[in-house]
């Protein structure tokens, strides 16, 4: 159906597109971008060019960035000897909000599947074990911080089996219940996780 | 929080200025785009700016259009005697999904609201009654589908009283229970205007 003329409704199909968005919002964003002010359509625009030209990945941990080294690898003051390995570079953003880590991430960009046809060759440990190598001794530990699920509970086991041979020291993010939830809307098995790794109150 | 360089910070931004899009999904909506091949960016940023700078009111009905006329005035086959009068293009769209009304439209982009300080001359009522001269004898009825809100019923009355002196026949779409609704669920009002606009069943 086209009521507004093309160049609305390809907008509108363009939103429809974006994952999350479907019909009705995919209307409501592209009346909202008619509504804006000329100037700051293009700059809209012009963001969504510039950030996918202009992207790649960080030479040093592999998150996606517009300069030669993340914010993060380039900031002086993280502890780069300390490296959580994350799935994604959303991942990375959620441990930061939290504000605790000193340390710096190596982001894999998925998580080994054999049911999906991922195997390790197909994400970034090639570049962890670069990494590692010339860090040498000023390497501390390896944080596996991969999601609990199947597939980041596979890939964190291999890169132990992996890396302690090595010499280094790799841990595991702990799996327990959440901060504020509410017991009863556990599942079991973060109930038994939690049991299992429950820790003596000082 | 900069986690990922600017050009990305930059895009989740402006996806995060978008009505109904909040810190987590103008994540996931720019990493999408990230993941586009370089084209598919490059022809979303230009949907964007051609829709919003090609846009603009169509001469007769004020709905929104890149050509002169939109593609419902420009139909020969709607009945343009016949207006149905909205307050938003998007209501306009909303009546075409039923592909019940052969008529055109007037949209008036508003509705009158003396408490937001909206009065009948910041909508486009003066174009309706532009149309209704020109028109003359070829025109059959206003039908009002402005929304079945506090303003919109201002907006109905409003046009009634000022188009039935000039002869011209004003009707009002139907209030009633939604179709396909729960009884229980409806609110009273609605119960109430149901039941005062009963039809004889045949």
């Amino acid at each position: 159906m086209n009521v507004y003329g093309n160049a609305v409704t390809r907008l509108i199909e363009e939103f429809g597109k974006l994952p999350g968005v479907g019909a009705k919002s995919a209307q409501r964003l592209a009346f909202y971008v008619l509504g804006m002010p000329v100037e700051r359509a293009k700059s809209f625009a012009e963001a969504i060019v510039e950030a996918r030209t202009g992207i790649h990945y960080c030479r040093k941990c592999q998150n996606l960035t517009d300069s030669e080294l993340c914010p993060i690898c380039a900031n002086p003051r993280r502890v780069s000897g300390l490296i959580m390995v994350v799935e994604d570079p959303r991942d990375m953003a959620a441990y930061e909000r939290t504000k605790e880590f000193q340390g710096v991430y190596h982001v894999l960009h998925g998580a080994i599947s054999p049911m999906n046809g991922v195997s390790p060759s197909d994400i970034k440990i090639k570049e962890l074990l670069t990494r590692i190598e010339e860090l040498g001794d000023n390497l501390s530990e390896i944080i596996v911080a991969t999601n609990p699920n199947i597939e980041g509970e596979a890939t964190a086991m291999y890169l132990s089996r992996l890396l302690k041979p090595l010499g280094v020291k790799v841990s595991r993010i702990a799996h327990g219940v959440p901060v504020g939830g509410d017991l009863e809307h556990v599942d079991e098995a973060t109930l038994s996780r939690a049991l299992e790794n429950r820790r003596i109150m000082d």
